[in-house]
């Protein structure tokens, strides 16, 4: 007996097969019973017809629960009318039952489906995000293979902050005291000077009180930096990846994206067009005088309001370039514009469908001098910068990078509306179980 | 001008390019200079002769200290003997300056080097070795998708732990008290009920005090769960995954190996040859008897010393099978065997040239009652473990997993004698800079 998954149904239409799963649902219509049998690889509807089993079978469907796992046995058939593949099943063994399993059909309130997370896994829902998770995950990782990036972990535990102290976790280290990352990007920065492109994708944390569903204290980031690199070409090559990524998914992720009833158009678009390239001064401008939103600061950070209305004005990705420095971080390039602004050589990238900002890259200072110098001027401690300032002692090399948050991203794609669906178990201020 | 990178000299002979990178040695022998130039993705022998350059260009060759960034211009020629490419060199631009570059040709001691770690990573070694690292992570990955795997990432900030609290390092959570990770098994089982197969890949943390040269406090694991496998199924997955991460170091990092001065002869005979599976009753014997090793304790651990040996005798990976319960963990599935021994349906997988333990897996306990009872009887805080038993509550199914160390099958694949060379910046009670 050829025991196959759900996902190669279509080749094997005609055969008897064994398929391993759970039950999903079951409805009854008096000599017939419909089951909706997953097995991870997806759902499958298999008809128990009273005639065509024998007693103990038709006995043990008709008090089959829902999520008890099950070995089915019958012959793959396509639905005359539909064209829908379907299971004539001949024989069913139970092998774990479940009883009152606590997620029914009734609608449940995120509360109860997150303290039950580990149960609300196994749902359509969470099933279908999670799986465009992986599909991300893994264009990120082809796609930085193709162009040549050497995966290089950054440290989880790191002797000193990055740049907001506020937002640290902090962790007793023996005798020490270290610091979970919120970023690895300094340490990649070492990196590039050994392997020309690098990236690291790892979980980051953030110590943030608010309740947003914009906000995880645990996330998913990818850091990538490139030696040789200006802040055209890190554009360019974000560009490239966020194309091949909904490229991907909308390629290899039907199934899903359908359960979630995502409307797709203006993904594809993002695809065939050119994302757009507007400096902070004219997306401020834009804001104030196309969008009439009020209390616009010019020189200040994007605010949520702003990006979720560039990002449906434009309705396709759009990078925002140049912002003042005195909003971003100390080690971004920098340079001063014709009104006498110190601007970064930077970008953030907005996603439209109120995806807001999914990936903050910027050139890097290659300058010792400059870097220290704004290091100071941060009161930074800067005897922790030393090794940091190194790289830009022996052979420094101008070098750009960005970072991605991948649940940010997932978010987009998916369409849902709360960050704490992207991930398996989310850990915010009030959600950690199990 | 065409800029290329040094993996791409092949199909470029001939031909006047560009490379950017850093100078890596440099030797003089009157009217030539010979630099060799690193640029991430490889090394290349860069002729300089004075006959050849202008006066600007051979001043500049002469100043040329190590680990400056330069810009070279030049034609690929076969070197007419030993059929190596060198470029002869045309021009140079001097990107970055580097003086007094404290990593010299002078042996330094370990520790020296890993405290400018940031700098070290830039030698022939690191390179190698993190490239060897970046291979493997990639070999897994493809491999488990190929093998219809979901990639589900396990929390690290967990409410509980999961084993030995004594190793467990505490996280000041808002208001509570969280622990890193030490494993993502318990999630990642929840996680194959929705997904059948699925496996997570990210740092855990283990407070181990011993300074040996196998323990790190921060390092990557990959856990692997599988729904409907059995412990035979479990050990014919590993032992396919082990031998395609090594076929892929084999044919991609030849030039790597070479750097390692790594004698590949054992690992080109685990692609071919079937591992070895014996019980752990018998490797036991096998210790006493056939390697008269002293004090062997039949219904103990393996020994760091037995490891060793055995690994040392077969030649070739060794499945260890059936440990006693007693010195493994609660959730394997047991058995009684004929002399009365309580004993896990478990495997570890010994790597031969010391490599010792690389992969620990078992079949899980499926049932309720049974897990239950091992948890009561290990006094281990029942209601922690609700919901892992709720697992087997609805719709439980055979099931079976292994973690893989990261940083074990590096060193072992490497060659390389101590574990903190395997990760770019490594964390243990004594190195923890920068």
């Amino acid at each position: 007996m050829k025991v196959i998954n759900i996902k190669d149904i279509k080749s094997n239409i005609g055969l008897e097969v064994k398929i391993n799963g759970w039950i999903y649902n079951k409805r009854s219509s008096g000599r017939i019973v419909f089951l909706v049998l997953r097995d991870g690889t997806g759902f499958l509807q298999c008809v128990v017809e009273e005639d065509n089993v024998d007693v103990n079978t038709w006995n043990v469907v008709n008090c089959l629960s829902i999520e008890s796992s099950v070995s089915l046995v019958g012959i793959l058939v396509k639905h005359p009318k539909n064209e829908e593949i379907e299971l004539k099943t001949k024989s069913i063994l139970v092998i774990g039952s479940s009883k009152d399993y606590p997620i029914t059909k009734k609608e449940h309130g995120p509360e109860f489906l997150f303290e039950n997370r580990d149960l609300y896994l196994r749902s359509k829902t969470p099933w279908a995000i999670l799986r465009i998770r992986d599909q991300i995950f893994r264009s990120i990782t082809n796609f930085f293979y193709e162009e040549g990036f050497i995966r290089f972990d950054s440290p989880i535990l790191q002797p000193t902050s990055c740049e907001d102290t506020t937002q640290l976790f902090e962790v007793k280290y023996y005798e020490e005291v270290m610091y979970l990352t919120q970023s690895g990007q300094l340490y990649l920065e070492a990196g590039i000077m050994s392997f020309g492109k690098a990236y690291d994708f790892g979980p980051v944390f953030r110590a943030e009180k608010s309740k947003t569903r914009n906000h995880l204290s645990e996330f998913w980031m990818m850091d990538a930096e490139m030696a040789f690199y200006d802040q055209e070409m890190n554009e360019d090559i974000q560009e490239k990846m966020v194309k091949r990524i909904i490229k991907d998914v909308l390629d290899n992720c039907e199934l899903e994206l359908n359960i979630l009833e995502r409307n797709t158009t203006i993904l594809e678009r993002c695809i065939k067009e050119q994302f757009i390239r507007i400096k902070h001064k004219e997306a401020k401008r834009i804001c104030k005088e196309v969008l009439n939103i009020q209390n616009v600061v010019e020189l200040d950070d994007m605010s949520t309001e702003e990006e979720i209305a560039l990002g449906n004005y434009f309705q396709i990705p759009v990078f925002i370039e140049d912002y003042p420095m005195a909003v971003k971080s100390f080690y971004m390039k920098k340079y001063v514009d014709m009104d006498g602004v110190e601007r970064a050589k930077n970008a953030d990238l907005i996603a439209p469908e109120e995806g807001r900002e999914i990936i903050g890259g910027s050139q890097r200072e290659d300058d010792y001098e400059v870097l220290k110098a704004e290091i100071m001027k941060r009161n930074y401690p800067i005897e922790k910068y030393e090794w940091y300032l190194n790289i830009r002692k022996y052979g420094s090399v101008p070098h750009s990078g960005f970072g991605l948050g991948l649940e940010r991203m997932v978010r987009w794609i998916t369409g849902v509306h709360h960050i704490r669906e992207t991930i398996p178990f989310p850990r915010t201020t009030i959600i950690n179980k199990p």
